[in-house]
């Protein structure tokens, strides 16, 4: 069946059409899972290229200044926070999200030291509640103790033993968004500093941290930034806080003169106190080329066409031999949704399977949902409108219940 | 003037002299500084190019399963453990040698919960000063202490107060190396724990942690291991001690099964507990790639040249015109002595960076250090023998003191 002529109008007029063009995709396959691992940018090719041959192959140890590696963190920090609606620095980029979770935990909880509790949402990413039982693990339950809750009572929970509020703005389940902005006024009202993951939102939407008070933050590099498996995730430390704040994790990078070899640690001012090791470099170099695609997009036009592709899906869904057999976990306000449709169904997992297995490419997470990550860079109204035909073919035809379908992988 | 034959006979007859061709160094440079930063071993360009374009580009999140990255940190592990004379299922490579610090100096101050200090030395390299310094301050002075005292005073401080040793086995300006079976020994008499920080020695001498009952240690993987610009460190837990520890920095990869996504940690078992976020993967395919480069080396042939490298400077030294302006830092014994040779001068700084303008490239090291590192895989005789030629001239016509080579840059 060919795409109908009014969702093909919807690609040719689309302002963000041509940025597709900036990534390397696979052939004839639908990628929606850029929410778990955005695809390859193509600036990454050549600066991956650059810096191993000429850069570590040929100036070996002079590119720490020659080629700037030395403030590398610093820079890509930089240009992510205007993502993330922040004035400059504040913003480095460095580690994964948990390790700079457990800096900013510690710090928080040191700048409300009279108070011991990090309430969180149950259904938060678990790596996120895993770093404050680390902490707590650490510290004694007298100086730490995760409370994690429903997302509906957080706002009562919300009350003057809670320290810290760590929550993830868009939920990786089921795709829920918070009110960034309204929950951080109720917090600040109780006294509570907070700590928002912006995992499944930086890259995805307008973010305006500064605007609203935010205390910190920390982000991933390989979903909606696109800088490759595992590349470095980010934080934000608001500039009012950087004085006051002593964060644990005391590598050289984060001294103020690393290359005094002092004995005694004395944290950088500013946010790259907040830096540790030695920087992996490889790795920023290609977050640093893959933000190179942000840098003439309206954030705003992301949202737009994010909403639009997500009303677009949940519609032809609707629409769709199989309506009855999904149930959408995911909100249908536009303000209470991230950018994915999450579809729970009793086989989930086999869907998933079958769904890949004919270029469809999603993801699945435990127990019974199936995660279709938008990603308006590169994905087009007609994608959209494939992936159901191919979706509804499938459970009209049971292939899902192909016994290949039915095991599971060690990563899904 | 022409290098004598009798060291050209020298690289003639060296039996690792073929590693050479294995990476790929710039021409017309003498390159010791692979003790700061190891070259490009030839092997990493396919893999990376490999990695990108294939495993990131065109399959995507299924490389996870298809290529393998979920346990490429095990794997990595795995390759280095023969390098250091650990059995399998105890070395895990991952973050930076300062986040594995921490991990590992919470996990042993837990396993000797009724000592509280901390022993290193303290011309250590800082990071793992500052990561002892980082803990305490989150801890309190109650349970975790840092005691640093001079290399002298090691052994006599070693009593019933301390609960861990954190040394690193060659010392980062001077070269010099302690005795980790001795000093093992006497800790663990003592009822003391040992780390390790194996920065210096890992992928440049052999190494026997199993054998000589190391319990904890962290290494480099961009040094003497080649994997590139702030490549991941790796960690070493001793099998013995796996079951008992419970560390701190809990992220979901370190979790038994983290795709089940449970809002409760619990800790996989062996060493993997120790991995955190998610893995860098393109940097874990370069330190894999480089790693291969140790496939059939015999690490005692790369001792034996080390040693040989270093007493042909020596005596290259002594017999040179400025023999008497410098001190040998370095200790003249090969068993006190590492992989390089640190000589000292007032104007080391200058030095420094005379050398490097005439393609002898080295480091220098606050306050009055120039370090030559010596690499057997790739640095011959020759090499040897031609920066002492360079360096005599220099000095013989006062080059370093021209005025470009006095401004500090960032990074030395």
């Amino acid at each position: 069946m060919k795409c109908p002529s009014d969702i093909l109008a919807l690609d040719a007029t689309d302002p963000l059409s041509d940025k597709r063009k900036e990534f390397s995709l696979p052939h004839n396959t639908i990628y929606l899972d850029g929410n778990s691992l955005g695809p390859l940018p193509n600036t990454v090719n050549q600066a991956l290229t650059d810096v191993v041959q000429q850069q570590w192959g040929n100036d070996l140890i002079s590119s720490w200044n020659k080629h700037g590696w030395i403030d590398l963190a610093t820079r890509v920090g930089e240009k992510i926070a205007p993502l993330i609606g922040a004035a400059p620095g504040q913003v480095v980029s460095c580690d994964s999200i948990s390790i700079n979770l457990f800096k900013l935990l510690a710090s928080a909880l040191q700048l409300n030291p009279q108070r011991r509790v990090v309430l969180s949402q149950q259904d938060n990413f678990p790596t996120d509640l895993y770093m404050v039982q680390g902490l707590a693990s650490l510290l004694g339950s007298e100086r730490c103790e995760l409370v994690s809750v429903y997302a509906e009572d957080l706002v009562a929970s919300l009350d003057e033993s809670v320290a810290v509020l760590l929550l993830t703005h868009v939920n990786f389940r089921n795709g829920e968004r918070h009110d960034m902005q309204a929950l951080t006024k109720l917090a600040h009202d109780k006294g509570i500093l907070v700590i928002w993951d912006l995992a499944h939102s930086a890259g995805a939407m307008p973010l305006e941290l500064d605007e609203h008070q935010v205390d910190f933050a920390v982000g991933c590099g390989y979903k909606y930034l696109n800088g490759g498996p595992g590349s470095p995730a980010f934080l934000y430390v608001a500039e009012r806080h950087q004085r006051a704040v002593d964060q644990p994790l005391k590598g050289w990078m984060g001294h103020r003169s690393p290359f005094d070899f002092s004995a005694d640690y004395a944290g950088a001012s500013g946010v790259s106190q907040f830096l540790a090791g030695t920087p992996n470099i490889l790795s920023l170099v290609a977050l640093d080329a893959a933000l190179d695609v942000f840098a003439n997009v309206d954030m705003q036009q992301i949202r737009d066409k994010s909403i639009a592709l997500a009303d677009l899906f949940i519609k032809q869904l609707k629409q769709s031999s199989c309506a009855d057999e999904f149930k959408i976990l995911s909100p249908l306000e536009h303000q209470h949704r991230g950018s994915q449709v999450a579809l729970q169904h009793p086989s989930a997992y086999a869907i998933t399977q079958a769904l890949i297995a004919q270029n469809v490419i999603v993801d699945f997470r435990a127990p019974n949902v199936v995660r279709f990550g938008l990603t308006p860079l590169y994905t087009r109204y007609q994608d959209i409108w494939q992936s159901i035909q191919v979706l509804s073919e499938i459970m009209r035809n049971k292939r899902h219940l192909a016994p290949a379908y039915q095991v599971r992988n060690k990563v899904t």
